[in-house]
This record gives C-alpha cells, sequence and structure tokens, in this order.
C-alpha cells in the first residue's frame, strides 16, 4: 500500500491518559485510537496485525478440529441464572442493559451458557461426540481499572473454543492436543520462549487450569518458573502441597512479573448439568457431557507483542505478524528517475504478493526514517540516490539495525 | 469437509416463535441458531455463507479505495451529546448501559460520531483528503420488534463505509463510485436484478438519500419502481413534487413490497462541523470536512438471499455465497467399493480447492437427499452403486433440478 494513501499519521506523543507502553506505542504509530479507557479502535495497521494474529489461531484451532462459529454478544438472563453466573454479587463484571420490548439482558462476558445451549440442540447420542468449537468474537468486561493498553480491555476480541467429550478420558486426550496447539501459537508469534505453561487454580473439577504466562514487566501476574522443566505456578497456587502434586521444588523457581497470553481449563460437567447437555451413552444411559474451555485474546496477544518487541525507537513487529514486511522508502524528493526505479520496485514485489508498505509521501529523509522505526516493519528497503547510481538498495532489518546492500533479484528472491 | 464432523444437525422444524422464512429455514439446516428474538448466533455453514458475503463486500469497497478498520461497540456519551443523538427522546434504539467506573455508555447504533472524531486526529490539510474508510462490525439497535429474522436484528453485522471530501464536488465523485460499487455488490450475490436504486428521504444536506431496495414479498417497505429507468421511488417521498424533479411519472411506476437492503447517504457537515473536523485549505481557510457514509448488512443481505433463493424443500444458495460449492452424498452404506471412490472424488475436489461437503454419514439415501435439498448446495453429486459399475456421477443442480451424468473428469474441468 501506498503509505500517501494511508490516512493515519504518526504522531509525537501518546495522549497524557494513556500508562501502558504497549497502547502508547500502537497510538503514536497510527495502529490504534484510543475511544474511552479500555475502549480502543483498530486503525488500518492495527486491524492488518490483529488479522495476521486471528489467522494464527485459527490455523491451529482448526488443525485440532474446531469448527468456526459466532456467538452472540446480548446474553439471555434466563440461562445465565441457571448457572448461577447473572448476580453481580457473583459475577462483578457484567455490563447489563434492558430490552425495550422488556427484559433485562447482559453483554456478554464469557460464552459458556449459550454455546453449552446450542450444543443441547445438536448432541443427542454418543455418536456425535467428540465436538469441538470455537469463534473469534468482542467480550465486555466492565473492568474498575483499566491501565494494560489493549491488554485489558473492557471490550475485546477473544478466541474462545469449547470442547465436548463423553468422559473424563476423552476429554483429557483433547485437553492436551489444545496445549500443544496453543504453544504452537505462541511459537508462530514469536513469544513461545518466554511463555510458560502455569498451574494456576482450577475450579470444581480439576486440581489446576493451566495458564500460559509470558513474562513481562508489564504483566499484572505473578509466577514462579522452572526454568528447566520449562513450566511454571501461579502465585496464588504457590503452596507446599501444590509443588509436591506438581513435582516441583520451591529452590527451582524464580519468581517474574507476566501476562496472561491464554488459559485452557477443564470444566466438567459444570455447565453441561445445570443446563441440560446429555448425550445417550453406547449403554443407553442419559449422561452429562463433559467440556473444556479455551481461551485466547487476539488483541491482548497483540498488546504482548508490542511491549515485548519494541525498543526507544517504537515497535519492532516479528515477521509473522508484521502489517507489513516490509516498508519502502523513496527519498525521491522531486527526482523523476529515483521515484521511477521505486515505483517500478514497489510494482514488483506486489506483484510478486510481498507485502510493502511504500513510502511515496513528499517529506524529508528523518521525518520518514523516523516514522519508519515507530512504525516497526521487519524490514526497509531505502531508495535513494545511490540506488539510482548503483542498482542496490539498502536493506535495513529493525529488529538487530543490521544494513546490507541488496539488488532487486536478491529481495525478490528472499 | 466431512459432514460426519460438523457438528451441526438439520431439524423438521423451526422453534414456534420464529415466524420470518429466512431464520425458519437457516435454523432448520443448521447455518444460525436463534438466541433471543432478534439475536443469532452464526454456526458453522451459516458463518461461511456469512464470510462469503463479507468478502464482496471488502473487495469492492477496497476497489473503490476504502481503508478497512474496526471501531468500536462501547460508546463514549459526550461526542454523541455534542451532535443532539444521545438522547432517548432523538434517538429511540439505544441500549445504554454504565460503567463500573463510572458515566453511561451505549452500543454502538451507527458509527459516525467515532469515526468523525477518529479522522479529526489524522486529517490536517486538504493534501490529507479525500478519505474512505469501512468497517464490519456488530451494530446493536434496540427494536421493539424483530420479527424478520436474521433481516432485522437487534444485534446484526454491518458494512458502514464513511467519506470525507474536501467539498460538495468531491463528494459527489466518490458518492457515485459507491453507487456502482453497490450495485457491483448485489449484482455478485445474483439478487442485482431485483435491487433497484432507490430515492428516499435526503435530510439536510440533500434531496434524497439513495437505498438499494431489493424487491421481495417479506420485505418491510414499499417502493414504486420505473422498470424502464431501473429506479424507483420510496413511499415516504412519493409526492408529486418530487416525482418532477426525479424525471418520473406516476403512470409508469408498479407499487411493490421491499427490503431495504444498502443505503448511501451524503451527510454534508452534520458531523464535521459539531466535532470540529476540519482541514486547512489551500487557500489558507479553514473548513468543515464533507461526509457521506455507505451501509449494507451482510446479515440482513444473507437473510435477503434465503428469502429469495429457497423453494419448498429448502435453501437454494447462488455459487457466489455457498457455503461449499458441491454437496457430495455417498450412498455407500456398508460398501466399501462406494466409499472407497467416493472417498477418492473427495480428496481429489479437496485438493483441488475445490470446496465440498462430503456427506459421508452412515444414513438413508432419502435422509441424505432431504437434508441436503435443505442445505442448499449449489450441485449434489450422488455416488452409488451405479458410480461404481460405470463411473459415472449423477449431477444435480439444486436450483434446476437438472440432473445429469458426469465423469470424475467433467467435475474436475468444471
Amino acid at each position: 500500500m501506498r503509505q500517501s494513501q494511508l490516512f493515519t499519521r504518526t504522531r509525537r506523543d501518546a495522549p497524557k491518559d494513556e500508562e501502558a507502553k504497549n497502547a502508547q506505542l500502537l497510538i503514536r504509530a497510527g495502529f490504534v485510537h484510543k475511544e474511552m479507557a479500555g475502549v480502543y479502535t483498530y486503525l488500518p495497521l492495527g486491524l492488518r496485525v490483529l488479522n495476521n494474529i486471528v489467522q494464527i489461531i485459527r490455523e491451529e484451532m482448526n488443525a485440532i478440529g474446531g469448527q468456526e462459529m459466532v456467538l452472540t454478544a446480548l446474553q439471555d438472563k434466563k440461562l445465565w441464572e441457571k448457572t448461577d453466573r447473572w448476580d453481580d454479587k457473583k459475577v462483578d463484571n457484567w455490563f447489563k442493559t434492558e430490552f425495550k420490548s422488556g427484559g433485562e439482558t447482559g453483554l456478554g462476558i464469557t460464552h459458556e451458557e449459550p454455546i453449552t445451549r446450542v450444543m443441547s440442540e445438536h448432541i443427542a447420542s454418543y455418536r456425535d461426540l467428540p465436538v469441538y468449537a470455537y469463534q473469534f468474537q468482542n467480550k465486555f468486561r466492565n473492568e474498575l481499572r483499566a491501565k494494560s493498553g489493549i491488554m485489558r480491555g473492557k471490550e475485546f476480541l477473544m478466541k474462545d473454543l469449547y470442547s465436548f467429550a463423553k468422559n473424563e478420558e476423552e476429554h483429557q486426550v483433547f485437553f492436551e492436543k489444545a496445549r500443544e496447539a496453543y504453544k504452537t501459537v505462541f511459537a508462530r508469534m514469536g513469544i513461545g520462549d518466554r511463555t510458560y505453561v502455569t498451574f494456576a487454580s482450577g475450579g470444581m473439577f480439576s486440581a489446576f487450569s493451566e495458564e500460559f504466562q509470558t513474562v513481562s514487566d508489564a504483566g499484572e501476574d505473578t509466577i514462579f518458573v522452572d526454568e528447566e522443566k520449562k513450566i511454571a505456578v501461579n502465585k496464588e497456587v504457590l503452596t507446599d502441597e501444590n509443588l509436591a502434586t506438581l513435582g516441583l521444588e520451591r529452590g527451582n523457581l524464580v519468581e517474574k512479573k507476566s501476562i496472561e497470553a491464554g488459559n485452557i481449563f477443564t470444566l466438567g460437567t459444570r455447565f453441561s448439568e445445570p443446563l441440560g447437555l446429555t448425550y445417550m451413552a453406547e449403554d443407553g444411559t442419559k449422561q452429562p457431557v463433559v467440556m473444556g474451555s479455551y481461551g485466547i485474546g487476539p488483541t491482548r496477544l497483540m498488546g504482548i507483542i508490542a511491549e515485548l518487541f519494541s525498543d526507544e525507537k517504537g515497535l519492532v513487529w516479528p515477521e509473522a505478524v508484521a502489517p507489513f514486511q516490509y516498508h519502502l522508502v523513496s527519498l525521491a524528493g522531486t527526482d523523476a528517475g529515483i521515484t521511477s526505479i521505486a515505483d517500478e520496485l514497489y510494482a514488483e514485489l506486489t506483484l510478486k504478493g510481498i507485502s510493502v508498505l511504500y513510502d511515496d509521501r513528499d517529506a524529508r529523509a528523518g521525518e520518514k526514517f523516523a516514522d519508519s522505526d515507530l512504525m516497526g516493519m521487519p524490514y526497509r528497503i531505502v531508495v535513494g540516490r545511490d540506488a539510482l547510481a548503483t542498482g542496490e538498495y539498502e536493506l535495513v532489518h529493525r529488529a538487530t539495525g543490521e544494513v546490507s546492500k541488496v539488488s532487486k533479484e536478491d529481495i525478490l528472491k528472499r
């Protein structure tokens, strides 16, 4: 895309009320707009990053048999009353509102209840199980504090997958597949090496739930990491008894700040029982379905990546999620010769399906480089007087600052 | 996809409280689930249709220079007060709720206000104009009545594009491009011949707005069509004066029921003035930006298509939006030979990138054909004993019922 056509502009300063580094950088670079505390608009560049993240997650969820669907934001009160999660005393972060046609509704904080009802219309027999369904959808959580930028929104995108199994064994098989799929997701986004399977409080149906905690100073959580075993324990379950169960020793654990990038839960029959999701077993008896839930927030992940992959000059996108792979910066000014080779290179790269942001603006080199550093595409190609003379372009690797001279053929070959 | 893996089941009857044909069929075929009145979940097959519709619209919006972004559902009250659209007496279909952190918010009924504010941070000079930005996002409208299935939801998907121009002339150039893009969208979905540019009430800044009305008995609108000129007038503006302005004669108009599939509006400075969206003109003066808005509801379109392309047996999807192009129905039963050729055909078609729903279930032929008719893929390929003997498959065109015998090569060539 030609940058002269892109409507967003970079800015020197983030809004004064924006405390989080991720949002400060994303706002300054024109990737997001802060609508209100914890409520962000995704501008064209930001949406491209978000879509790349979504697509990686989608591929991995499809690979383990997930079927994509979309549930609703508006929630049916009577469904949540059946599971005792409607009352504000039980769940304190609902946004509630009223239908003009009568009755109360709320905005989906999560979707166990509605998906369980949907499944009760489609699952009848053991032959119908197991089933895995997921969605990408906005969740709404009425948070009192929202100071972590897009890492903790009042409105945010979530991928939530729900599993439905005949019994605990069948559930466990998928639970382990999901854990591996999550590891693949985080590895593909470049945060695999700092993201730990972390044991956290479980609930009624399992001793622990498993969180995926990414080590970051911007995190709100505290975890204790066993570097050798590559697993961690959330502070909330750090007891001698739990450590013994997990085979961990206190002496091997290092305390770190972290942010939860995802989680996987065994739900057992917590939702299927009150909502009547049962199936006819092979022996003719009626049995409750055994469920699990598996969450990753793509907007939060984008925030985590912005926190971790950035420096004093700006964002440094990993290739897997970058809005464009190349930032083609033309220093043509009014030089028709330079413009012509820059235009040509842009056309050829685009034709090859390579994603390029082409800075064809009439602006000073210093401004263009500062913008380019702030926006953080993985590679910058500079087209200036040199290129016209030698046919070689300067290629700058944003992450390392490494500069090399390359020919057009080198770039097309990469 | 293998139908044995698809979690949705067809059902004989729609819910008793569902009055609209589109939703009745879509629910029976397992494409959508009714959560509450006017609130629908999109199940895997339904989401595939919706995504096809979205992609067609996206391509046409990109083709006229639209830049995709995503605004928020939660709205900033103070912004809507500035344009006098917050008060329930002025706008009667808000869902409103409160932040736990203090203050009121509402769910986006439309997005002129927030996009205008976003643009005020990025547009400063005449050099920054024109700009076209759009999104696909859920709108929330607190409708008293919601009896048209997915054609009128309380929560529904909308594509809304907003244009920002220096002046009325620049606006008009884009307005006409948008009109043509809309015609292309409706033509690609197979409803072009029954969708009319319809003059409707305008507002402060133009004599008329333009609606795209699709003729349908399920419609809630009444329009008067000039078949020769291929344009129509909405009942609300059917006056002698307006007809004269439009060069239409009452005698040439035919009254029809219709449903609004889209609309394009000239907004003038209705939003830019109160929200301070101005630019520095070439002559150094500060000028308000001239805006337009352009809406199409993909979920509504899906409903319109379901209404128009269906018969007593079920849905009849146009190829452009069908969830799968082929429904491969195996009548193998326990016959390993038939299973083997059906499996092979499925694998080859899939490998070629052709989308196929493969009914590999162990079920009676009658049940499979009834399901296939209800679900409405454009073509059905039947693999039974005949195919095993002759190497020829029965190909049934859902829309016409036309049956032909084809070889595997014929299908791969199509």
